[in-house]
């Protein structure tokens, strides 16, 4: 069966990447570098509820977009949240936080409204995620932990 | 060096188990059944500045955790969530979310006031919480996906 992207996360986002069987989704909203994993599997809606392989790819991409996140931004803290009460396909925030962004130091979701990005800032993010995920996904993904 | 926990997490919360190196604790606001891991390392925000290692085990202890709470409490969603804005500490939360709680379908971070559990209450769901522990985790940790 061919993988089926949940309406509302193909509205408001933009894929960058597919690595490991997890898309990378560029969420729209300009307020917070806002990145979203979704594992290549449809149906699921629960982190538990993945294979073994499939949540130690997880591991690996989420760690490659903590990284890309912290390259780019500098952010003072990164946010990981897997929640789904609304958008039920399984699918994981990574989100670079400021002290200074709209809703710190609350979560952002829910949080006023988005604001898109003008056309040449959604190219430029783009681009940027784009090099920065392969300059650090070179050689890096199968062994490049803190240890 | 020993092992500290931070004054926060530690007022707002109850020791249920150690596993794994990590702490399980039960957070004491009545509202939403609410689990806090902690990783048994000291002075780390990031999930991705955790060895390898101990990510490994977060999955274990993660997929068991989500285990306990359907077990427990069939919720419609279980949240999960690595933020981290106001303690530093890093802390992944766990918790069973129902299309009738107090913050469905936001999030609950900085939602109302906290509810203490009564005396009784909590040592039910504390027994509760270790005896379905106890019971998912015999034999289970080190091989139980849904494979």
């Amino acid at each position: 069966m061919q993988f089926e992207l949940d309406e509302r996360l193909k509205a408001d986002t933009i894929l960058l990447a597919s690595i490991l069987e997890y898309k990378i989704l560029l969420n729209k909203d300009s307020r917070f570098p806002w990145i979203i994993l979704v594992p290549i599997v449809n149906g699921l809606s629960e982190m538990h509820h993945l294979s073994y392989d499939i949540q130690a790819n997880y591991l690996k991409v989420s760690n490659l977009m903590s990284k890309v996140l912290d390259h780019i931004y500098s952010p003072h803290k990164i946010n990981i949240a897997s929640l789904g009460n609304i958008v039920k396909q399984l699918h994981i925030h990574h989100v670079a936080r400021f002290e200074y962004d709209e809703a710190w130091p609350g979560p952002i979701w829910g949080v006023g409204q988005a604001i898109p990005y003008s056309q040449t800032e959604l190219e430029h993010t783009c681009h940027l995620f784009k090099k920065t995920i392969e300059d650090i996904n070179q050689g890096e993904l199968n062994v490049n932990y803190h240890n």
